[in-house]
């Protein structure tokens, strides 16, 4: 088996204009992802919001079998053509793991049909992810929670359509609770969202969260299953 | 409690140009169904596509505690606004009945978020809809299956998300099967997607596919549940 | 439309023997339970294990639209017979409430096929259970949350199949989160599992709890579906 | 990644009674799997009814991790601590397949907790087995649909929980639809049900119906997840 394609999209901005996120993510948040799934021999390209086509050409999404999106401060930014171009590559096959403020992303409402609006806080709280369905993959190698000590809060109502399965729920200190690992089958394509994360904390090199992402990225892997044909089918079958 | 609200939209241009169809629908599909909830003390309005914003005001949609929708050969000449305004309204709260040819209609595609394309052949084939989940208010007062004569087919893959709940299973002669009863929930709406339904076959006066309209109407009805906060909560909860 | 038909049942020990149980429920749960019930205009029944047949003959299951169920000390002693004719009444179409430590009765783990196991923690902490579907008619009339001053702890892994819709989720004080109100369809019936509730803590009487389990009963009320048949079918359609 | 670990069930007696079926299948239904899979370089072993322990002993469940049941007409030879003992390995996270009559089985319908009754009729009509959701690993390498020439009809209603995932959906030429390939999730355990299959057809040796096993037997087996904890946690976390 070749190794699995994947791109790393980043909105990429907060790490160039505040100081403090650059100090945490030098590289940009999408470095430290990609490092994590590079070692790990997955084939890993980055892309971001600056870059002709945001970095998202036809060739390039051709080539990716999974794409992560993190975004949070200029979701509008982001060109509705190259939205419609994501979209369809999900539903034609393509994993996508959305991450964090991915939530209000354009590509990620789109694939759910809702506002994806949630509560937050930002005071760094304490956060516990419990896993509630152990035999998942994306499970693998966890234990039964994780703790991320300073998070920025996202609570209920989190306003998606019900996971075709839940895997994560978080427990914050301020007295949320929110469904944290979600799962969705959309056209041909498998998506997760994945709320930990944020640019003001060293959540993405915590080993727990970047097992999930790794996780994540090896479940929503394409499957080559049937060319589906759709429209008039004038004849009855033999 | 007092009576359902119910607006009952048709695009309403098959009856006025094509004579068969004008013959078994004289006054539109939207009458016939009309007529029908009218009877079970259902208080019903009706609206179609050239009247002024289609017939969906601001106003209009308030008062619709559910919206029925059929469109078929004119989708895309419903306005975007006007697309939006139910959608908005739908995730929060109303309820949604699409019917047939609906699939392709803006409004649903948009809440579902994937392409709702299927494949279709129209040749009077025999149609034989299975109840697959007995328990569910949508199957009241039907029997284990229910035939429809002469049908337009409409065969998987059918590209939608999986429904919450699956609660009818098309048959037809010609070797198709159908997921044509597809409950869903979204933001705070419920939405059925009823396959049965064609405009050059008098489907909407056959008592079965009336029980169904009827029973889903009744079941989408919208909850008074939580008025849902989002945003910033600045404080921890004491 | 004549009144819906329930019975609560109850173990009705803790009562009997303990004094700190018998002071917050004189009457016993089931009672606390009733009363609220037919408040609502819900013709009530009250049945408990040390009754003949546990009080759930083959007359009063077939008398109760839904039936309620709190066990918590003497699971065990629940006759075999009895459970496997009150599964039996379930998949008919019976609709089943199970409260709080009823998550390891023999009949709810008969019903999910799984061991329904969990964490538990017995010092009174908060709880607050977050609606997380807020257009579930088993959220009508509730806040976005409510809170619990002192509760038993449930803590995930809950041990039981995804349920077919998440209602409420809850967070607890201590560190923990719970599925607390999960829904399910098991043959022609369905269930509602429902955290709150114990034995030592007044939960009972708590207008949101109360609120829960009416709306639970209402939903779970029995469909006149098809009349299923199963079996051999020599012949073909015509 | 050492090889997945195999064993396949089979009551294996119409086989040695029936000589039309020995025919079919020399080896038993059991052999004629096990070929195709250790051609795909599975460790298999196979067990059967009429062996001590009916081949399940517990060192042979330990070193399972998918386990495959085909049984038929001695359903209820089957032991039920031998039940009990495989029943708690799928809940401890071994993958389970269950074939065509195997939906009558003492084990699945434990893990179901619903009677499992189907329609069916033994005429050797026509069967089309379509994918549903061709984004499913179980969907890999199949066509839109694939035909089985002569088959024993199962008819909805099928009376299990509604599957977490249904990815095929079964044509019968004399009239009925069945929900043919359906996913779940208990315990730590993954189960798949899958309709075709029968002792007097080849169906074993045809390579659509191979090929849905042994993509079954990949994605149901066993993921490394949290090791999880039941019962009393007495103090809350820090």
């Amino acid at each position: 088996m070749s190794a699995l394609h994947v791109t790393v999209w980043n909105e990429y901005r907060h790490e160039k204009t505040h100081a403090e996120v650059a100090e945490i993510y030098p590289d940009g948040i999408h470095e430290a992802i990609a490092k994590h799934l590079r070692a790990g021999g997955i084939d890993v390209r980055t892309a971001t919001l600056d870059e002709p086509e945001h970095g998202l050409t036809g060739e390039v999404l051709a080539w990716t079998d999974v794409l992560i999106w993190w975004g949070h401060m200029a979701h509008r930014e982001v060109e509705d053509d190259i939205v419609d171009r994501v979209v369809q590559r999900v539903l034609d096959g393509m994993g996508l793991v959305v991450l964090h403020s991915g939530h209000g992303s354009k590509v990620f409402r789109k694939l759910m049909g809702t506002s994806c609006n949630l509560k937050w806080r930002e005071i760094g709280e304490k956060e516990r992810v419990w896993v509630v369905e152990p035999g998942h993959p994306i499970a693998e190698g966890l234990g039964e929670y994780f703790s991320i000590p300073h998070a920025e809060m996202y609570g209920e109502r989190f306003d998606v359509p019900a996971p075709d399965t839940l895997v994560l729920v978080s427990w914050f200190q301020g007295g949320e609770v929110f469904r944290s690992g979600c799962c969705y089958q959309r056209g041909q394509g498998r998506i997760f969202y994945f709320r930990p994360g944020h640019e003001t904390y060293p959540i993405f090199y915590q080993p727990e969260v970047l097992r999930v992402v790794s996780n994540a990225v090896r479940w929503a892997a394409p499957v080559s299953g049937p060319q589906v044909r759709f429209g008039n089918v004038p004849d009855p079958m033999d």
